[in-house]
């Protein structure tokens, strides 16, 4: 009669050989990392994992996030074993087409998000573990496995940090400490001694093990289910390549097939078919609901003046009075991004993540994978340190709204270090991205509950300063849209911003039409994805166009409209403005002026500009170019 | 007769009234988080930092970093206190046109580099202080002051790690504990054991001191000098707008000047102009310098095939032993990106940061500090990790050269998590920064003593995939050019690639020369600068373009393109082809095909293209647009 540790001796061993079957059909992989972790899993799934792979959106469901996300073969391994996928489909790894990726993606739908970028699994585990405490309040199980060279990443770090600070005793991490990285031995090899020193001092309790060890493994496991008020990090010694000599415990082994799979897999007794009946969820329960009220927006009236930050703030709240899904999450710049009022009027839903970026937007990935609707927020500057994250999670087709404030040298005084001048093309750069730039209280009020809707990554750049309320409330304003605030029939240039620029756009326009040239002045307050046809249609009936932007030359407003403009027949002449030397201290309204994107500016390139499209139009006309004239 | 301890306390009070002064002078800044520090400053400028105001490119100079680089108000105290600035320039602090930013920036010379985005001057202080152990191995000592609320980051955490890894016992940091963050309540107020348990794990020797007892300071600093063979962190309990009753340890005093300047420079003892003779440098030495040969670049023969990625490892290996200044910083991947080859052939200017991405570009940018040449080298999807340190990087004027290989789909099987897709929109983003992408090997190892030489922020972008060999050896390639590899009079199309995609372009040009449409390709492997009049001249010539990219649609070579081709008279069609759609697994070839950038693609599109641009050729020519047909 086999007991309970043979069986999982036994599916250690095949999640082993499966993991060598996979890699070596696929001819690439990483099989020793997963070899390494296969007997911790083999215990989990078996007596600790509670899991319905039939129902894989029972809000019951423990989670398992791979933040070692190269051990692919040992989660897909794990999976056949559990009668998720069949071996067949196993074998179809990193085949093209195939849904078993190199590396794991949410195109499984056991698969919360995607991993492969070390670092991000355990702060997304964190993010996950929060929404089970504060949000659903369910007593589902966080279980994060960790690689050992991925806690030289900071981003663990603050996972830590705020797993401890927050008390998630609802998530558990393993660290497969394997000692081997890709290129050599790890900062601390096999010394869990440093590992355990760094996790207690972040608040955690920590149980070493020898990772090999079912017997160790399940008492550990045990003791993380019972530890009430601290997360529990299981540091676990294992050997890379564990149970094949010619691979075991050696450096040169990362990521490639064994030379000699099938001798391998005879050395680890050969090929298996253990059926695992995962447990089901047995916790009671269905997620917290918060109570909610109609929807009300905030109203800024026409002639007064008010920052889009703000608006923003404000806008929150009421969409969080309305939506009891959305969470807003911090920065701890909340009084200046506006967070602050969603913290008083809503603190159940107000997450606090201290200056860890990479954390926040983590907590909004795992929040979301619980089907929450977070906004993080924070200085726009600021959003470049999780800039990975993001990228990520487009991978992981996470749904989250980003906002950031302070954006632009209009920031003022305290100078470049504070001023998004990047926001704009790194977000456009994210795949499925949607990227925002209102110009107006209202009409960021407006978009704020679409954000909340719309599928991807919704970035929305606010601006710090005050600026006049142009639109009335209530008007209409969406995603891939923008507004033409001023057209005649015979304009001789456009003039394209967005957020302050429109402003000195709509000055700049005021400045010409004392000199009889008319300008078209458009908001383009979605850059992302972009009003083609509105931008086509001033092109062809201007001649010239005019884009100024608060930002670096690339990426940003200017090539957006290039981009649209791209297969044009009759192109207009495109001047961009934007920031082009590094700005320092100054009033919004001096670093404006010096950087050429202020309405002075902008007057004199729409006077340059149309004298030159004037002499190329009166040409074109000749030959019916479709241009008014 | 004062004491010396009495001088200190004195000088303290001083930094405080002229962090007063010189907030309410520009009405905003970061007075409060000034003041707690000043005590800690004070003992540190008139004792332990030996600093030649006079002679600040004096190697022997000790390295004074301000991690939190809001307490700008403090440093330009002590600056004015040092007789490095005036009074009266002081008190221009942030106002247009001075180099008092609200910010520290290398704009000062005494400032090595900018700081303000939190979580920064640590881990650059970490690259200094390994400079001055193993590059230049003089026994100058880096102090970097934190702030508490920084802590947070993770990227504090990396450099934590690092340090006490590498021993470095060069380098000491302070921490101002003044327990208030801008929101309210850093996580561990004034926990100074919460500090103190996770230094120590991580390697450090912890003094928790009172950080306003100058006898106390003083101790801990002179701990701090004695200490060998670790990195010490002087913990200092403080109080935020210590000495002024009404900011004093409150919340809701951050970032703003005090209501009442005079009466609390009243209250701290009026204005005083202690002027501090800061210690000279006492060590001896000169900076070490490395043994070199000649440059002898690799060779690559035409008609063999090889990867730019090795190109790019040979060629810094080849730089090295040419260039004692060139140094390699790795993210444990060196087998991958082959520093590994220079890790071999150069170990004492190799440095393996391990899994931390923002430590190692931080290690760039503090080893440049010190004239040295860094290439900081991982996977180019890895480097989106360090955004925000190659962002403040650019603030800083720093020089670095930075490599990310496996850029694109043509990675294959490992999946999107690897690849690369967004690193030419965000590096085109970066101000100053240039942008490589070479298609060939020998190309390559053209342009990487380039790279060493360029000013700012120089990114290439290697492939994975082997390639083969374009051009021979020694062929002249520069930065801002680029190689019209096929031309004729009678071109209908131009193809602009780079990397991979200038191999597909080439085969696209092949199936469509069989089809008597002849097809100008362009090598754009300077995507920044730009060689705009290249490809305006094609423009011009052919009328249409289209570009190919292993990148998103936004902000890479096509965006590149448009914007060199924005205020064009005569403006061709363009076409661009990119990544939109997430990829999965699969061979190159596969993706390449899925992701519509390979060769056939590229006819097709071509196909078309000449045919819509054939028609409207033809209508323009009748008007002499100097197109040739």
């Amino acid at each position: 009669m086999t007991t309970e540790q043979d069986q999982w001796r036994e599916l250690g061993q095949q999640l082993r050989v499966d993991s060598i079957r996979s890699s070596s059909a696929a001819g690439s992989g990483h099989p020793t990392s997963s070899m390494s972790a296969a007997d911790l899993m083999a215990v989990l799934m078996s007596k600790f994992l509670h899991y319905d792979f039939g129902t894989p959106d029972d809000p019951r469901n423990d989670h398992l996030i791979f933040s070692k996300g190269h051990a692919s073969p040992l989660l897909y391994a794990m999976y056949k074993a559990a009668g998720a996928i069949s071996d067949d489909e196993m074998l179809t790894f990193r085949r093209f087409g195939s849904r078993i990726e190199g590396h794991p993606t949410p195109v499984l739908p056991w698969v919360d998000v995607a991993t492969g970028s070390l670092g991000q699994g355990l702060p997304i585990a964190v993010g996950v573990a929060l929404a089970g405490k504060r949000l659903d309040r369910l007593k589902y199980r966080v279980w994060c496995l960790c690689g050992d060279s991925e806690m030289a990443e900071g981003s663990m770090w603050e996972a830590l940090e705020a797993a401890g600070h927050n008390k998630l005793d609802n998530l558990t991490a393993i660290i497969d400490v394997n000692r081997w990285g890709q290129t050599g031995e790890t900062m601390h090899a096999w010394d869990l001694d440093a590992y355990r020193r760094r996790a207690e001092a972040f608040g955690w309790k920590a149980i070493e093990i020898d990772g090999h060890d079912v017997a160790a493994v399940d008492r550990a496991l045990a003791r993380a289910v019972e530890t009430t008020g601290q997360p529990t990090v299981i540091i676990a010694r294992t050997e890379k390549g564990h149970g094949v000599k010619a691979v075991s415990n050696l450096p040169g082994k990362h990521g490639k097939p064994l030379d000699d799979p099938e001798a391998s897999i005879a050395e680890l007794g050969g090929l298996r078919s253990i059926h695992v009946d995962v447990p089901k969820p047995t916790i009671a329960g269905t997620p917290h609901e918060f109570p909610t009220t109609a929807l009300k927006l905030p109203i800024y009236e026409p002639g007064t003046k008010e920052a889009t930050r703000k608006a923003f703030g404000d806008a929150l709240v009421a969409l969080g009075k309305a939506r009891g899904e959305v969470v807003a999450i911090d920065g701890e710049v909340g009084n200046s991004t506006y967070t602050e009022l969603f913290a008083t009027a809503l603190p159940d839903r107000f997450f606090q993540m201290y200056i860890a970026e990479q954390q926040m937007i983590a907590t909004a990935v795992g929040m979301q994978v619980r089907g929450w609707k977070p906004f993080a927020v924070t200085f726009a500057a600021f959003l470049a340190r999780a800039y990975d994250f993001v990228r990520m999670a487009a991978v992981s087709r996470a749904n989250i709204a980003v906002a950031g404030s302070h954006a632009g040298v209009s920031i003022g005084e305290d100078g470049p270090s504070q001023m998004a001048l990047e926001d704009l093309a790194s977000y456009r750069a994210v795949h499925g991205s949607t990227v925002l730039y209102p110009s107006d209280p209202n009409q960021t009020a407006a978009l704020v509950p679409q954000m909340a809707d719309r599928e991807g990554i919704v970035f929305m750049r606010t601006t710090r300063e005050k600026l006049p309320v142009l639109y009335d409330p209530g008007e209409d304003f969406h995603i891939g849209g923008s507004r033409v605030v001023r057209a005649t029939d015979d304009d001789a240039v456009t003039l394209i911003g967005a957020g302050i620029t429109l402003h000195e756009a709509l000055r700049a326009a005021d400045q010409l039409a004392g000199e009889g040239i008319t300008a078209r002045v458009i908001d383009l307050y979605s850059v992302k994805p972009i009003d083609a046809e509105t931008v086509r249609t001033a092109g062809r009936e201007t001649g010239a166009i005019i884009t100024v932007e608060d930002h670096w030359p690339e990426g940003g407003i200017g090539d957006a409209v290039l981009s649209a403009l791209a297969e044009e027949e009759s192109h207009p002449l495109v001047v961009k403005l934007a920031v082009r030397s590094m700005p320092g201290s100054g009033t919004p309204a001096e670093l404006l002026a010096a950087a050429g994107i202020d309405a002075d500016h902008i007057a004199d390139a729409a006077r340059e500009l149309t004298g030159r499209a004037g002499a190329r139009g009166r040409s074109k006309s000749e030959v019916g170019s479709g241009r008014r004239e």
